[in-house]
């Protein structure tokens, strides 16, 4: 274990969380808000405190294997979220650090749940900050560190191979420097363009700058107790497509910008993560006609629930937990699906689940006609048994994990529907969940354990289990591994 | 596909249940109850339908393959509950037939959940049927038709491989039909001994048996409103006991039987068993202590609710639903877990989640050190890949078969606990569930759609998926597969 290297990496993480510090205060500068001192104080601590880790544990021996390349993601979102913590508990609007911490790992991994009892009584740079997260988290803080480090592209894509969601992530280009470089600039470009059609729509400038952050990270922190409920039908369809679009493999991008169009919409993913949308919205719209009485209501509150959900993006326009059981349950199962693999959503993605249905297909033609051979294919290409094995075993740490982080939660005097939708919501990255953590509730009653927990299965999701797996691991760090 | 042996085995079957269908029919006469005429109605017609089946369908093609046995025992089971469900109608205590077949499956299943208001006012026959579904079902089917089929050894192990319980059976002596005799005889001098113990407790011969038989199906069906509340604190200690007993591995038995006493000391399944229930007791004990106020009185009710779910046998000592948050969710997670492999039990069984975490943890050895080999062992034995790969994929689809169920009793008006409860109860064939559905409440308020969904559930979980699945797919009946 190259420990040294690690903490030295670490060093230039706080280095770069200082560097991001200085936006909330350019916008505390514009808004003349007294939360200036609190970004202020942070950023410069963390640009010392960085600076000093390089110093001490500045190493020649850069050579690092996977395990290095795990443990460097998890500590990262683990720092950038004990940092991106403290301007909220020093600006004294968020004033409990357990409190602050929740909301930072859920902005930082995308999730957007909330402890705020009274978003709408924040200041603006303290908003601005806490979207900012999501749009960080989104893309990953792992592109930060491969920006920052010497490249040596296999080290590189060790790294990115733990930080990219999903299973199957298409190298764009031979250099991991250079996908990353791509996907960052297709990632800016849509957030540019979900602003734009925003700004159209009459929506201020600050909230479209803000919830096009949170869009892009499928973050889901609001700025209005309602979430995106007060604003116009228009806005509301456009955050809508932006969310099912961010929940779209960024491949699919790359290659429309290199005119493959062919390829493009030979995907076999997209097109079931679009029949699944597409589905949902239909029996949701159904379910829920006899609330709204009018078929454009209905399949506005469907299809923007539907794409916040599948996103993982979690805004909300309607109480959902007002809905009828079977939207209730088809909006919870969405949870599991999660986005497109090589997207910013969290969840199991779908590439995962076509993958584990192949898998399951495979096993009973197997028992059927025992001497068969068969091969499963995705995107037309056959796919490794250990790709497929990898698959099916991380679908059961999954479910342990839910299962661990649920009975956790059960300790809460909580009703199950609370406390597992809870653990669902915050596992697949979503943030608001069904009953007391429903979109008109939040997390503040949940105890500081319960919000520790939460916050680790908000990692656990985001970073797909094993890295932080790993970390927790002490055996792991002894020198000699 | 060998269409024809298939419909000639279930004429043996319906001969077969018109058998058993003689011992209520003595019951009756016991007690004079005029239910004896629905049963030999019954006897008669599926003695008379059973012998022209296999005049019809008489072949001398008795060559049979993995996917024949798949069938063979789908539909076994499901016409065992068709033709099983009859005289509840006809007795016209059961009146509805959607009510009487849901009663019959959960009762071949062992799983022991029931649509009955009122339990207590059901006549000695009915209730002595109801119990002994419970026995036939724990055992097996199979074994019956592998006592009535032509000794091909090859061929019934193809089918017993479908039935037996869990992932690792080990065969116990060469041949099959001889194993299947020793663990009948182990399952009946097992039934017997409770039934001695109950009778030394000063319970009635009536209860005795009924419990018996009950208990060692892992069903759970009792005769009383309260299921076993409210009998003496001796009689739920015994049958606490015995609920234990008889979600180990019979295999465990065997080597006891012949001596082998340090190999059977040697199964980690029947620690890792133990030991989950150990650790279950314990801490339900302290988390519904305060409810009880005394010590021996939280012991007795934790470890007879513990032993009730993890055998998934589904008897009461007490309303568990209005137990902590904590005890609840605990025993929702033991429905998963289920007894040992080759016990009477449902669930995932223990060796599978063993095998699972076995496999989770190769996994993340494997991201760490990503050149290293490593085999799986169980029972100090190396497991095949093609086992754990099976094991995965099990996992996989048993988690989307329960996703569906779930979706599909959406549908009810009732809260997510009782559906999802509801959903994983039948599953796991333990019976009941929470909220709704809890240990005081029955399903009785479900449509019938939902009842014959959670049938099938039922099913499915009893017989591990892949028979029903196979059995309802159109193309293995096509003659030519």
């Amino acid at each position: 274990m190259n420990r040294k290297f690690i903490f030295y990496t670490l060093g230039q993480i706080f280095t770069a969380a200082a560097g991001m510090l200085i936006l909330p205060v350019v916008v505390a500068v514009i808004y003349r808000e007294s939360s200036i001192w609190a970004f202020i104080t942070v950023a410069g601590a963390s640009l010392i405190f960085g600076q000093l880790l390089k110093l001490v544990f500045k190493t020649h021996n850069k050579v690092i294997y996977a395990k290095e390349g795990f443990v460097i993601v998890a500590l990262a979102w683990l720092c950038m979220s004990l940092i991106g913590a403290v301007p909220f508990v020093l600006s004294g609007e968020i004033p409990s650090y357990f409190d602050a911490f929740f909301e930072t790992v859920s902005g930082f991994t995308t999730t957007g749940a909330s402890i705020l009892r009274n978003v709408e009584g924040l200041s603006r740079s303290v908003l601005f900050w806490r979207s900012f997260t999501h749009w960080i988290g989104g893309m990953g803080v792992l592109v930060f560190i491969m920006a920052l480090m010497s490249g040596n592209a296999d080290r590189s894509i060790h790294i990115l191979r733990a930080e990219m969601p999903g299973p199957v992530v298409g190298k764009l280009v031979p250099k991991a420097r250079d996908t990353a470089k791509i996907l960052y600039l297709i990632y800016i470009a849509m957030t540019g363009a979900e602003i734009i059609f925003l700004l159209l729509g009459g929506m201020p400038v600050f909230d479209s700058i803000v919830h096009s952050f949170a869009t892009a990270g499928t973050g889901g922190f609001g700025i209005k107790a309602d979430s995106i409920g007060g604003y116009s039908a228009y806005t509301q369809w456009v955050i809508a497509v932006f969310m099912i679009l961010f929940g779209v493999n960024f491949n699919v991008y790359y290659l429309m910008l290199v005119r493959k169009v062919n390829s493009m919409l030979k995907s076999t993913e997209l097109w079931c993560y679009l029949s699944i949308v597409v589905m949902s919205i239909g029996l949701v719209t159904m379910n829920v006609y006899s609330i709204y009485g009018s078929f454009s209501e209905s399949l506005r509150q469907s299809t923007f629930q539907v794409a916040s959900i599948i996103s993982t993006t979690g805004f909300a326009t309607a109480d959902f937990n007002a809905w009828p059981g079977l939207s209730k349950t088809i909006l919870l199962l969405l949870m599991f699906v999660g986005g497109c693999a090589g997207s910013t959503a969290g969840g199991l993605k779908v590439s995962r689940v076509m993958l584990l249905i192949k898998t399951i297909r495979r096993e009973i033609k197997k028992l059927i006609h025992p001497n068969i051979i068969k091969t499963v294919r995705l995107e037309y290409k056959p796919v490794e048994e250990s790709t497929l094995s990898g698959v099916t075993s991380y679908f059961a740490i999954y479910i342990l994990c839910i299962a661990i982080v649920f009975l956790i939660l059960s300790l809460e005097p909580f009703n199950m529907e609370t406390n597992f939708s809870a653990t669902i919501a915050c596992f697949n990255n979503v943030g608001p969940g069904l009953a007391g953590v429903g979109p008109t509730s939040n997390y503040a009653d949940y105890s500081n354990l319960s919000k520790v927990v939460l916050s680790l299965a908000m990692l656990l999701g985001r970073l797909e289990i094993f890295p932080i797996v790993i970390a927790l691991n002490p055996f792991i760090w002894k020198k000699r591994v």
